[in-house]
């Protein structure tokens, strides 16, 4: 892993056990990188290499990697997958959103969409939203009794340690964006017409909740920060900030990974293709 | 819940911490039962009750239980749901059974394919076999590094531990047999030729290593009996021993679950049907 990389994540990662203060994390935090310009095209020179790490992990076949992204609205979720992902083919990676839940996922328990959405091994999953927001709109919007969400930090923490156990390692970005940079950019799909079919009424009531949000999102982060599957609060008021860190992040994972190209069992010579 | 049923779960379940020894349970047992044609007759009232309990599980459409069956080759898995569940419609019981797993199945972590089966709210699951082979079959033939069997325990309690919180009750049966009864069973599986399907070359390799997989069974039982879910060590040499045993668990289970019709929002008289 490059230093920068394992700066990034000792700077941004919520140490398992610690209080995560979200109003101690800037969100306009620009100090991990230097010129704008110049972190843009390292960022896009990152994504190539990722492509190139997916292709090992893809031929090695034994493990995955999960990457989760949380964010209230605007965020930039879709906008990181872009960024950090467009480079590296279909062939081994996966997105999965999650919304509200179907009829039939409710009649399961909320990990049972999850678990069946995990990578396969060889592959890099995305999940744009995830199980946290059983702890998040959840929690705000009540959708299930105190007890019961309050019973799910620990589940999940379980749930995950048995993926990294079995060969999934986990890699989880909250995007951290301010109340104001939030105003701007709901005002933006308001008033320009490709950004429209991205308004959703229902951002504004969930804005008016910002801070039951907050407090619910330091919550996971304290409950759910742990050694096998830590969060990292990535500021993203700045999106070339938050593509340059969660690529920089995640490649160096992948190289950490080292996954191999596995050997075979002839030598060159043995065949000639008639 | 009936005090026999009581007595049962009594008797047969391996207290949570208790080390179980299958040898000082007696597969041959019948004390618990009377004469063997007033029970089958009981047995056979019981697998009734079942299916009106599931009846009001249905209706109230909020929790689940799940029956998991394991026993060695010729414990009677099947015989034991033809049995007890036969007078049960379909509409609310699923049976599943886990076989080797595909290729699909090996790309994902082993708990995968047993979460996607996971029963409905409102019905009965049945796992005929189940991620416990994961450390019986799995530990005997070394099919996973010693250290990734010892992981399991305790990721097959924490996710039994999430169902149950979630609304699923689990019961857990262990056909326990003989090596005797099992040699006459394998026997009539090659002597009957309306039994010969069912008669498969390795299971006489299992059989071979019939101390080991004691040996796993028993592991199993002392690790993964907990509060929640709890092990019963059923006598499996008789059948209508077995039968009667868990007819009258899983009905005093699903009357101490005591699921209730819904309320309807409407009074007698309030519609007409023209």
């Amino acid at each position: 892993m490059t230093e920068q990389a394992q700066a990034l994540i000792d700077k941004l990662q919520v140490r398992p056990g610690e209080k995560a203060r979200l109003r101690d994390r800037d969100p306009r935090d620009k100090s991990l990188f230097g010129d704008q310009e110049q972190t843009k095209a390292e960022t896009a020179a990152i994504a190539k290499d990722i492509d190139a790490l997916q292709d090992r992990l893809y031929a090695e076949g034994s493990r995955a990697l999960l990457v989760i992204l949380q964010g209230t609205d605007t965020s930039g979720k879709d906008g990181t997958i872009r960024s950090v992902f467009n480079a590296t083919g279909p062939l081994g990676v996966s997105v999965h959103a999650f919304g509200p839940p179907t009829k039939l996922e409710l009649e399961h328990d909320y990990l049972w969409r999850v678990h069946a959405a995990c990578p396969r091994r060889g592959t890099i999953g995305i999940f744009n939203r995830s199980h946290y927001e059983d702890v998040l709109i959840g929690k705000v919007r009540k959708f299930a009794p105190e007890a019961a969400i309050e019973q799910r930090y620990e589940q999940i923490n379980a749930f995950e340690k048995m993926l990294v156990e079995n060969g999934t390692t986990i890699l989880k970005f909250m995007l951290h964006i301010s109340k104001d940079e939030q105003k701007e950019r709901l005002q933006a799909r308001l008033d320009d017409p490709t950004k429209n079919w991205k308004f959703n009424p229902g951002d504004l009531d969930d804005r008016e909740h910002w801070d039951d949000y907050q407090e619910a999102y330091e919550t996971m982060l304290n409950r759910c920060s742990t050694e096998w599957a830590p969060w990292h609060v990535v500021p993203a008021d700045r999106k070339w900030v938050r593509n340059a860190a969660i690529a920089a992040i995640v490649k160096g994972t992948l190289e950490a990974m080292d996954p191999q190209y596995p050997e075979v069992s002839w030598k060159p010579g043995d065949f000639t293709v008639a």
